[in-house]
């Protein structure tokens, strides 16, 4: 499943200007379901008005319906996009099969936490705006939820069939999965937590040495797990010597 | 740090009819919490009156004002109550000084997760109401969130220097955990989790099991037990590489 459109297609050779038109269109859209997103996130969607989103936008209302007729279209494809992306990652993740069964939940756990990082808005906003969804969109984001945790439930389930994870509660441990990366979009900070994709090998590694079964813990065969060790352990040292030296508090007296 | 409240000290004996009527006043506000916590959650804090929680308690108007002033009163109340608990979990883990490192991460994680099980209404509330919260009210909340990662942050730092857990980012870790934690608040569901307790057994037993050494690999605290693991280290790569350095097998094809 790929996630291009037909509009992101390269335009065929000599047909430039038309596909800078869409190119342009494209750009605005998204810049425009950035802010709307941030203004439904921080006043609420019923607080917000089409209005409120021109402005923002530093154009004019009619202008504003060059591009969508009311908000509520604008919340429809930010609730679309968020879980919709995730469903392709995990799709995509199941289709895998020449990777190893846990490595498929891996593949997806990272794609999951990176595709969060970069759209903590849009996230928040999904849940924030619940009360206001109408009833046929909220009924698109419950089942595009439902989806998600099947499709993660099933990756771990297949996993703890082939023997590669412990058997844990497969529900549960997806849950587990997606609290870990779904919270990114509340707490990511580009300062506090390093490049997603550092921040990803992190929560990756955790949830992953958590589940996985004893025997695939000890180390693997091979000179890049022994290395991997080795990093691990100078970070130890590093934290123990900076411990170490540590001067003393001054006597409170 | 006691939850407990002047109100809620055991009256002195013979002293019946008025704890009598105390204990009243308390199950009632706290149902009246748990209905308008419900309310804020499903309609939003803007979109709900003080009639609709009378209503919704089945009490007129007149009698809700025995117990609250205004709707700002119950939202502070709910806010304070659902992180408070948590900060007093995290405090209450960091006292026990009986308790290895890792096992007062444990104490909180399972506290934590428990807790949220039992307060899915009030802790989604919470996120969904901060562009409701008055500024006293959110700076408050900030604060307790801050303290939160910082006691948590500081639980797992005092872990891996004394060599119980691996030495990954602390602050990640910390957040990763306090996902899984939380996001319980999203999604918990009696019938298909089971009580509360056998779920964060689930869940602490991932996350832990996530960070923590390997038995064989457990160290002492400080520099020198930490060089020689990476002595070992050293001394494992070297085979690895002798290994990986062998001729290669005949070709597959």
């Amino acid at each position: 499943m790929s996630g291009m459109t037909v509009e992101e297609r390269p335009a065929a050779q000599g047909d430039g200007a038309p596909a800078r038109g869409q190119a342009r269109r494209r750009i605005v859209s998204n810049e425009l379901l950035e802010c709307s997103a941030r203004l439904f996130a921080r006043q609420g969607f019923a607080n917000t008005s089409f209005q409120d989103i021109a402005d923002a936008m530093g154009i004019s209302r009619p202008a504003l319906y060059h591009y969508v007729s009311n908000k509520e279209e604008l919340l429809t494809a930010l609730v679309r996009d968020v879980l919709e992306r995730v469903v392709e990652i995990l799709e995509d993740a199941k289709a895998r099969t020449d990777l190893a069964e846990d490595a498929r939940i891996e593949l997806a756990l990272r794609g999951i936490v990176i595709n969060n990082a970069g759209n903590t808005t849009r996230f928040r906003l999904l849940d924030r705006s619940e009360p206001d969804l109408p009833a046929e969109i909220a009924e698109l984001h419950r089942q595009a939820r439902r989806r998600v945790l099947a499709l993660l439930t099933g990756l771990i389930e297949d996993a703890i069939a082939a023997g590669k994870l412990r058997p844990l509660p497969a529900r549960t441990v997806a849950l587990g999965m997606l609290g870990m990366a779904n919270w990114v979009a509340w707490w990511y900070r580009l300062e506090a937590d390093g490049a997603p994709e550092n921040m990803a090998d992190v929560l990756v590694d955790m949830a992953m040495t958590g589940i996985r079964r004893a025997d695939d813990r000890t180390v693997a065969p091979g000179p890049w797990p022994a290395l991997q060790l080795l990093k691990e352990d100078l970070a130890h040292l590093e934290s123990a010597m900076r411990t170490a030296e540590q001067p003393s508090p001054p006597d409170p007296a």
